[in-house]
């Protein structure tokens, strides 16, 4: 008999992995990237207050943190004005999203999607034997009736929503998602992903009683708070749906540093809207430097730009390809016919400018 | 219908959690501990180089940690004399006893364990939907024989032991262990928790070879390298055990400032010294408070000492309830007849004052 023996799921999951980092890629070229705006990190950096914190907070690392994340919770929940037993932290929206998986989906339960929208989604729903099923996008947008029609036709147990949009950037109102919710298939509950709503128009988040038990909402430290590589995210919900990941979550995941900075962060607001602006600017300075190269820049309510390269998915990863071996990382859609596009996060303005001088050179080498 | 729809196994979970925290304690008391030594926290501090290297990367904390933890694998596979193949890097031997079981153990699958061993690990079995089956502590040390013989008689998919063993800081030398393995049943796993390794006498980590299949090590930086807040463990063992991880684990989940941590946290190895010979001093230390208050301190290969009170579990719980209402944190086995004991973190000259002034004034409280 084979050591171990693993379950039938586990043996049938395939070895692929959600992303590729772009260390790997560095150790694969031999060089560093020159510019890092495929991962949507913010350039423009963490909270200073965040990183003193982080920095204080190291000193203390004998300690485990909180495994109720008490402090943060409690700012959390005065911030969003709801209680803390509304909100659970873990391990980013990557775990969230594991967790809110496990704690639905079993073998053969339904979930549904964006086809192209956010992989490690699907990562967990096969990891625990879900059956995904996927809607197109409408107009690069994510589309709520189609998601809606395939929830009700396949019971689906979960809606993926993220709003904003990833890989496109796009998004709707909040009205439109509180018309979601109202329209909702009895028992589909809906994971809104806000990863990117701090950095999008006023009113994108729709305003959602605390306790509604239809709707789990996810938010992160990673995007315009810049604390990506401290793995920390939330979600909002009903009290009786946040508890139950108590039953299931990593108790002391979320460590004593990550808890310090990600408190520090919240409370930095001068910083958050300095980061706002700027990021505001570079999604200008984006479109700028696309329409001077003949691309079409997407509207964007994120921090980056997707950038339609006017051909099919070959062509762009041409684009692509020729960007990363000219030290510019950045990524694209994975399916078509959003795989026509580039995705350029947003960033100071010397990564800007790495950026404007490669990409002529990139689209001369695609089309060469 | 209601919101949301749960999985017949999340639904039949019950809402305890492994541990409570000692910042809940404070919380419910008002007032924060004096002497915090009841979770096996390194009270020496990490490595000051490693405390640098986690102050020096909140700065670029806005990217996210490589997902591949390349450069501590390597580190760590070069440290054991084996390749990075088989090494996988996650939040703590917590995460990693979750996927490991999420791996292997399907609803029903049986898990061998010892009554009153580590809880995280029945929560994992439990949180899965595994069997676990717990044989007696023998003469306060985890009884080979028979979590061999019941593995065997249940077919266990695995088998967990820690060694040194935590509760009771007892331990096996690792020809015991070595012995273990070539008597494993066909298909059993076993799970070796090495947290406090670093800390037991020379001999006590058996010689494995870096590709045996029947045996997965799990080690920290929670315990001797004093990092617990950081969150950081790993597991070794053969390639293809360790290439299934992929499959399941937080990708993203071990986050820059952790992974920066980590990596110059092995390499201080004079710091590590200077703590293991410290916990030995503490160790003596601790000893003798125990003797001269008439209770017997069982023999410790770790950084705690687990102090049998010489009664029952009551009594152990009344002297543990009395230190924690002055102010000194500490934590007692769950099971009988262990829990006639408390357990007591090592730590420095303050914290060892503080423990022998309180513990003569508990025990009157706890027998009057």
């Amino acid at each position: 008999m084979t050591h171990p023996r693993f379950t039938p799921l586990a043996d049938s999951l395939p070895a692929t992995v959600p992303f590729v980092g772009p260390e790997t890629q560095e150790r694969a070229r031999g060089a560093a990237f020159a510019a890092r705006l495929g991962a949507n990190e913010s350039l423009f950096g963490p909270s200073p207050l965040a990183v003193a914190a982080m920095a204080q907070a190291a000193a203390d690392v004998w300690m485990y943190g909180d495994p109720e994340n008490h402090d943060l919770r409690a700012a959390l929940a005065a911030h969003h004005g709801a209680g803390p037993e509304n909100i659970v932290v873990a391990e980013g929206i990557d775990g969230l999203l594991g967790y809110l998986v496990r704690l639905l989906v079993a073998p053969g339960d339904a979930v549904v999607t964006s086809d192209g929208a956010y992989p490690t989604l699907n990562f967990h729903v096969a990891g625990f034997g879900g059956h995904l099923h996927k809607v197109p996008y409408r107009g690069d947008h994510e589309d709520p009736d189609a998601l809606l029609d395939r929830a009700a036709a396949v019971d689906a147990k979960l809606i993926y929503l993220a709003n904003p949009d990833n890989p496109m950037g796009s998004h709707h109102p909040g009205s439109t998602i509180a018309a979601i919710i109202e329209r909702l298939p009895p028992g589909t509950l809906l994971a809104l992903d806000e990863a990117y709503v701090e950095l999008a128009p006023e009113g994108t988040a729709p305003v959602i009683a605390a306790d509604d038990p239809r709707v789990i909402r996810l938010r992160t430290f990673s995007k315009a708070y810049g604390m990506a590589g401290a793995r920390v995210g939330y979600a909002m919900g009903a009290a009786p749906l946040i508890a139950a990941f108590n039953k299931v979550r990593n108790h002391f995941g979320v460590g004593r540093i990550v808890q310090a900075g990600a408190l520090a962060a919240l409370a930095d607001t001068a910083h958050l809207a300095w980061v706002q602006a700027e990021v505001a600017a570079s999604r200008a300075a984006l479109g700028r430097i696309a329409v001077q190269n003949g691309l079409t820049p997407l509207p964007s309510a994120t921090n980056f730009v997707t950038m339609d390269c006017g051909a099919d998915g070959a062509f762009a990863r041409r684009v692509l390809e020729a960007l990363i071996a000219r030290g510019i990382f950045v990524r694209m859609p994975f399916v078509a016919p959003q795989n026509r596009c580039i995705r350029v996060s947003t960033g100071p303005a010397a990564e800007m400018r790495a950026f404007a001088d490669a990409l002529p050179q990139a689209l001369a080498a695609a089309r060469g």
